[in-house]
């Protein structure tokens, strides 16, 4: 995959005419903020929640704190010098700045801003920049679709392993702690806390768990992923929990065109917004386009959403290297939700998918 | 507890000299954002990830996208008008904006600052302010004490379920699977991932459960909580996997008499440093200042860090309603660690402790 990361963020940051990049979380530092743990991770493999990176042509700094010594000790890559903050990163950050130096700003707080805005020499230079590790980050290396791959055949081990106690009669909340405790049995953790929602639950997309029993004819949408050494899987399967009425079915067959002519569309060079059309015009087709209000897809990778997006508003462009769900839904308010999602990598001359769970109306 | 969560909220901003502030996550308005969710939820009720509001003496405002449509119709706050967004977010919240209107500068982007400062009407004006709606949720309500109280019973009895198998020979994550197994199975969700570190594990302070067994005689610090109707819960205990060599039993009483004197001083009208510097100057007395390198306590609500701060830098001062931890700890690198760490609630004349779990040193 060429060089080192660093290397290549550095080249990048060379390319934007900056001298250096800050990467890590300037919303809540020392402490969360998704994107930016990730960013870091990437970069740096520390998996701590606290740490900023500097990276330049001349550049390749780490700091962190002392609770994580030891961590950033083992885990950050070599080429980094280390250093733990003596009290609050910010601080400690702005005494390494140098030239014009960029910062995230969407990750970045205008609290923050302003905070170092004071702290740095007179002569550093803050530039606002968007995104620019997430460009590097978003094409896959071999060895990080190996982990999102391994996550997803976790995941198709956890549906049918919690499938074979059936569906019906058991609460949402008892399914999806099943198949959490399955995840977790098998060596990972869950990438975000799984969906289960029964008839006419499955019409909000992101339903949480009830306690509410599933009943006889119901569909279920079924919404859960892995996390493996830190890169995630997202999965959904729509069961039906007995013979479902007729209406359920057409809906479920026009879900299942959708999302099959939708996967067979994904290769390099075609676009988030023109991949997203493929499905959302099948389903207009089929009197459903106003209950399809959500994107086809969106990266999943370190974190279970990123880059690129498939939506209609989506300027991205598939490249190979992407991971990408494909997860088109049909949402019937009051009455049920059916929503089909596998999850692929972009390959040079198509896609692979990842997914294996059959996508037939399975009735459990 | 007087007037609602709105009313009091609106009075605040008024005094601000503000006409409406924007409550929510402006980092990455419909999707995560901790302390912004909790901010909603806390004033609206809304459970969903993707929601702000406006709130000021003319104005209770909501809105959210698709996905939350019925999720708001059952949850928001009456008072409050919905509204779901036709595309994103941040174009329909500027539609409805007018006048002085506080943003969290804490909880918005540079990048999202400048959208929302393009969008607005010419006469906005969009003004900085830092935890508005952190200072009113910091003293709790009865219900919310009581939540808070629950969740940590709950976690107290998965630290007894638990341990009835001991933990010598176990994994740190079959004793931490174990444990979030039994806080699920008791109606609940974990707060936070459990940390269970065994040996010279326990002196990384955030160390990650991993595959290694616990060896006979180690130290083995355990840091978890429970999470109930959005309330968090947080305790650390220390426990010995068998007979412990004679520094770690030295290192665990100089913790657990730091603990306890600090208990002693919280009350209203103490602050953050003087809490913390109770613990310290016992630590620092006991020959191990150097190794107890983070903070005494903190809040605890709907999330699990929130304010006040018990910490040598803190300015924050304890008021009756506050929920804080107490949890001194000393970390000697490369051998074990100790933390104990209790749950209180400040009342009028003093606390309540919710960790109810003995704190002598137990042979397990």
């Amino acid at each position: 995959m060429g060089a080192p990361r660093a290397e290549r963020l550095a080249e990048l940051v060379a390319a934007e005419g900056l001298d250096q990049l800050i990467v890590g979380d300037l919303v809540r530092p020392g402490d969360s903020g998704l994107d930016a743990i990730s960013n870091s991770r990437w970069l740096t493999g520390f998996t701590g929640t606290s740490g900023l990176s500097v990276v330049g042509p001349q550049t390749r700094l780490f700091i962190t704190d002392f609770r994580y010594t030891e961590r950033a000790e083992h885990e950050v890559e070599e080429s980094f010098d280390r250093v733990i903050a003596k009290s609050k990163l910010m601080p400690e950050l702005a005494s390494h700045l140098g030239g014009r130096v960029g910062f995230d700003d969407a990750l970045t707080s205008v609290a923050n801003l302003h905070k170092l805005t004071e702290a740095v020499a007179g002569d550093v230079e803050l530039v606002a920049t968007t995104g620019l590790v997430e460009r590097l980050r978003r094409i896959k290396e071999e060895t990080e679709v190996a982990s999102i791959a391994e996550a997803s055949r976790l995941t198709d081990d956890a549906y049918e392993f919690v499938l074979v106690g059936g569906l019906a009669g058991r609460t949402e909340r008892d399914v999806a702690g099943a198949a959490l405790a399955r995840i977790r049995e098998l060596g990972a953790e869950p990438s975000f806390r799984a969906i289960v929602a029964a008839g006419a639950n499955g019409a909000q997309p992101h339903a949480e768990p009830s306690e509410r029993e599933i009943a006889a004819g119901e569909l279920v949408v079924w919404d859960m992923g892995a996390q493996l050494d830190g890169y995630c899987s997202d999965c959904t399967r729509t069961y039906a929990a007995g013979e479902p009425g007729d209406d359920a079915r057409e809906v479920y067959e026009l879900v299942r065109r959708a999302q099959a002519e939708a996967l067979e569309a994904i290769r390099p060079g075609v676009g988030g917004a023109e991949a997203d059309e493929v499905a959302r015009a099948i389903i207009r087709d089929g009197g459903h386009g106003a209950e399809f209000g959500h994107g086809l897809g969106h990266g999943v990778g370190l974190e279970v959403h990123e880059g690129p997006r498939l939506g209609q508003r989506s300027d991205d462009e598939l490249a190979a290297g992407d991971v990408v769900t494909v997860e088109p839904g049909v949402y019937v308010a009051g009455r049920f939700g059916v929503r089909i999602e596998d999850l692929v990598v972009v390959t040079p001359d198509g896609h692979r998918n990842l997914s294996s769970l059959p996508k037939e109306l399975t009735i459990v």
